[in-house]
Formats: structure tokens, sequence, C-alpha cells
């Protein structure tokens, strides 16, 4: 029997009885990045300012709790993977030329481009200090492989020659390596100092709950209104990323379909009228059901990962984070 | 008795012994970086083509030889420090939007912007996951300090407000950061086994080298002609940065050169007229003079730290450096 409800779960449902620990990440974020240098402070307080939801050290002190913790050190385990997943964001926000993130400037729009890509740079290396500070190497060896394998990620789309040859097995190696990866980390230190094949459960579990996650992603970009997302609709479309529904999509459409495509991935700036061209098409054969089964089928997996660990509240909380992520809007 | 000739020293002077040595230096670099990826594997051996005259891999195997070595591993450590080096190189030209770099064209220049950004990242977090390798945190606590220093030093010079408003103080910071710190780790991981004051004494050795090695950087920005340096001349003023002739030059200018240096920092592309008209001034009341002897002075206290090391023809290598930085004319 599950203490989460039956109506759509927030992820504040989930974090309800971690709130004093997401308090000390908060703290220890802080600490982190507080900086000995005043304009370095100007750019961290601001980046502090934005700061998200907490996901990911969500997910790092679940798989604590799961797995015979609270640790407290895990905390700042979940704080340098939050810090991991900020300076990823601000390299991202960077080369994506993004001038909002989370309703905020980016810190290019805010300061420039090279301060970002600094600024990256400086978190990056204040999280390698702090892992070298717990005096463990094996977060190390699991957030580095993590952070090595987001930047192949990346690479693979901005090399990519031509997104509509993109196949199903490029995109999941995409989601695996820029989104599925670092959640699979998150999981796994929470869990080091599980049995190997609990750690190993965990890893694969944040592995599966962050493919689903991002595939939701993906499709909200085709289902959702900006107003709930925040983002405006179509913008993978717009910015020609090809997803999953997409991808679906391509051998089943009709040549009319097929040319509609082809225009808007040549226009520098695809009008709302194209975008929702294709949309339609992607709907018509089925690429928005298609893309949500196989999130479900993903969060199925995840699920039955947890079977491996003794009932606790925080593996309930875990499995509660499937659902989470299977219904978000946003 | 030096082994090393009064003819002006070069850096191949210096790597003579560790030919066999540097080999490995540059196998252990490709294997690195041999990627699973093609496309990143094109970036790669772009990367490689551009590689440089490893010396801070050499001042890291001098630092080894000096304190007990060789030491096998110290040659994965070095590979490293070369590593980090050149992931900054991607990120420094990436921010500057340079085009060149050792004649051959930027990764930003070659591929785009966003490649830079990412594969400097990529070639970091390689950096951090072979460092984890060995086993050790203490290398690790060494090179995420110093490259942790860099961004700081990065940030400084991005967001200073004024450059005239530069003290010999920032530039002091400034050249520690970008330049000396990474040295000083070079030495210092050469030194990891040896008794904590020899240790430090290299550290220190490496910062000190480091910041004469930079000054005279900047100074052969005013002196020297492309043709040497392979570099335009004047190209520091032209970006508008103000270094150490310069800031010794303000105080002591006349009026009328005053001037002439506050029109060429408003000028958007200074003119050839502009920088040889601030090189006169800056000459006329010494700052080049002023400049080369804090190289020297610097270059004769990292020479002193030298006497705490047994006499070995690496002690000697290491003091010959100090000569190749001082006396290097590109």
């Amino acid at each position: 029997m599950s203490s989460f409800g039956t109506t759509r779960l927030k992820l504040p449902d989930l974090q309800e009885q971690l709130q004093s620990r997401l308090d000390v990440v908060r703290e220890e974020l802080a600490r982190i990045i507080a900086a000995e240098f005043p304009v370095i402070a100007e750019v961290n307080s601001h980046l502090l300012r934005m700061q998200g939801k907490l996901f990911r050290p969500t997910m790092a002190l679940l798989a604590d709790e799961a797995t015979g913790g609270p640790t407290p050190r895990v905390e700042r385990l979940a704080a340098v993977v939050e810090l991991i997943h900020v300076a990823t964001l601000v390299h991202d926000d960077s080369v994506d030329h993004s001038v909002l993130r989370r309703g905020m400037p980016t810190i290019n729009a805010a300061f420039s481009h090279q301060v970002s890509v600094i600024m990256g740079d400086y978190l990056y290396s204040r999280a390698v200090i702090e892992l070298v500070g717990l005096e463990d190497l094996e977060p190390l060896r699991v957030l580095s492989r993590v952070t090595n394998e987001m930047t192949i990620g990346e690479m693979r789309q901005l090399l990519a020659y031509d997104p509509l040859e993109f196949t199903e097995e490029d995109y999941d190696l995409l989601i695996r390596a820029k989104t599925a990866s670092l959640l699979s980390g998150a999981c796994e230190v929470g869990a080091l100092r599980a049995a190997p094949e609990i750690r190993g459960a965990l890893r694969d579990f944040g592995m599966h709950l962050g493919m689903a996650f991002q595939i939701i992603d993906d499709l909200l970009d085709y289902t959702e209104e900006e107003a709930v997302t925040g983002k405006r609709s179509g913008s993978d479309l717009r910015e020609h990323k090809v997803t999953l529904p997409l991808i679906y999509a391509l051998p089943r459409i009709n040549a009319d379909e097929r040319a509609r495509v082809e225009v808007l991935m040549k226009a520098a700036e695809p009008t709302d009228g194209q975008i929702a061209g294709v949309v339609a098409a992607v709907t018509r054969v089925g690429g928005l059901d298609y893309a949500r089964s196989r999130a479900q089928a993903l969060g199925a997996d995840a699920e039955l990962l947890l079977e491996l660990l003794p009932p606790t509240p925080a593996r309930e909380a875990l499995s509660a984070s499937v659902s989470y992520v299977l219904e978000r809007r946003s």
C-alpha cells in the first residue's frame, strides 16, 4: 500500500519527508560556491536564485534512505550532484545561446558568453574539490564518468550531420548521456555503501528513470502550452532538434508530410504554422503515443528494479518518483 | 658547474635527457583522449596535431627526477597536466574568439564555438577520470585546486571594470591564477613522494617560474616582431589587455601620453599607430625594463628554492629552465 495518493504527484510530495535534509543540501550548495572574490559572488548569487527543484539531490537522498541511510555525507554528495547539474546547464545555455532558464536570465544573458564558459568550469572544478575533500574515490569515480558521458552526449548532438538520419538508437544514446547518466549517478552515489547488486540496481533505476524523464520532456514540447511549461512549445522543432515522436513518425508519414518536415528543417526560423503542421503529422501516425508508451515501459523497468530493495518509505517514494516523472506536465 | 652551455637555452635542451619519458607522455595523451566515438576522434586528432612543446610535462618529469624519480606513474600525471592545459586553451580560445593557436585553426574556428565549449568539458572530465584511475587522492587534490584557481583568474580578467585601474597586485593575482598555478601544480605532482618541505619548495618554484613565464610573455608582446613569436605584436593592447609594462608606466607617463592610452583603450579596433605610440611611452618611462627586472627577480627566487634539493642533473635542468623562461624570444 502506497502512502502516496492517487492524484497527480508533484515533486514536493516526494520531498515531504526530506525537508530538513534538503535544507542541508541547500546550505551545502551555498557553502560550496561561497566565493572569496566579489564578482564571482555576484554570479553565484544569481545561480543560487535560479536554483531548481532539487530533483537530482532528492533522488540521491531517497536512494540513501532506501539502502540503510540517512548517511550525513550523502547530503554533500547530493549538493555536488546539483552543482554538476548547474554547471552543465550554464554551459548548455551558453552553447544554445539561451536567454532564460527557470524564468530568470541565463548567465550568458545576464553577464556574457565568456563568463558563462568560465563559470561552468569554475563550478565543475569546485565540485571536484568538494569530492576530493570527502576523502573517498568512489563518488569521484561515479561522477567523473557521468560528467564525461554528458559531454559525449552533447557532442553527439552538436556534430550530428543530418538530424533526419537520427535513429531511435542514436536518440537513446543521446538521452542516456545528456539526462539519464546524471540521474543514474545521483541514485548511485546515494547507494555507495550498499551491496554491489543493490548499488547496481539503483544505478540502473536512475538510468531508466532518467530516460523516461527526457522522453516525457521531449513529448511535453509537442503537447503542452507555454503557459504550463514556461517554455515555448515546439521549441525543439524550432531548433531543428529531432526527438522520439518525430523519429517514430518519419518512416510512417506520407510524402506530403515528409516534405513539410524537410521544409521546416531547412527554415532558419520555422513559423508557428510550419511547426503546427509537423506536430499534426507526428500525432496522426502515433508518434506521441509511441513516445509515451516507451516512457511508460522504462518506468515499469525502473519500478521492477526496486523490488531488490527492502520495503521502506524511501522505496515507496522512489517508486512514486516514477509516477511523478511519467505524469508531470511541466 | 652546469652541463648547460652559455648560448641561449631552448626547451629541447632541457628535454634532451627526457626523450623516452616524453614519448610515454605523448602515448598516454593519445590513449587518454582516444575516443570511442568518431566525431570526437576527429576533434581529438586535431588537438593532438596542435600539441605543444610539452613544457608543463617536462617540468613534472624534472621535478620527479630531482626528488628521487623516475617514477613511472608520473608520466601519466604529466600527460594529465598537459590535458588540463589543452582543455583551458580550448576554452580560452572560445572565450577570446581566437582563430589560430600554434599556427593551426582553433577548435572554435575549425569546428564551432559550441564544440569548443563541450570539448573543453570533455577533456577536463577525461583528466579527472584518469586521475581517479591512479587510485590516489593527492594529485586530484593538487590539480582540482589549480584548475579552480585558473577559472578564478579568467573571471577576474573578464569582470575587471576599468582596465586602467588594474594594479600590479591585481596583475600578480591574475598571472598566478592563469599561468603560474598550473606550472606550480606540474612541479608539485612530480614531487608527491618527497618530504613536505621539498614538495612545497617545488610547488613554490613552479609558481615563481610561472609568474616569470607570464611576465616575459606579456613583455614579448611589446618587444618582438610577429616573425619571431608567430603572434601579431601589440595584440594585448589591441585587445585592451593591461599588462605589467603598462601598469608600471601609467603613473609615470605625461598627460599627452596618458591621453593616447585612453584613446587606445576606447578604440574598438586600435590602429598600429596608436599601439606604437603607447609602446613608445611605456618604453620611455622604463615599463619594459621594470617588467624584465621583475621576471628576473622571480627567476632568482625560483633558483634559490632549488638549493633545498640534492645536486642532480635534474636539479640543474630545473635551474636551466629558469634561464630558458627568462631568455626566450617566442
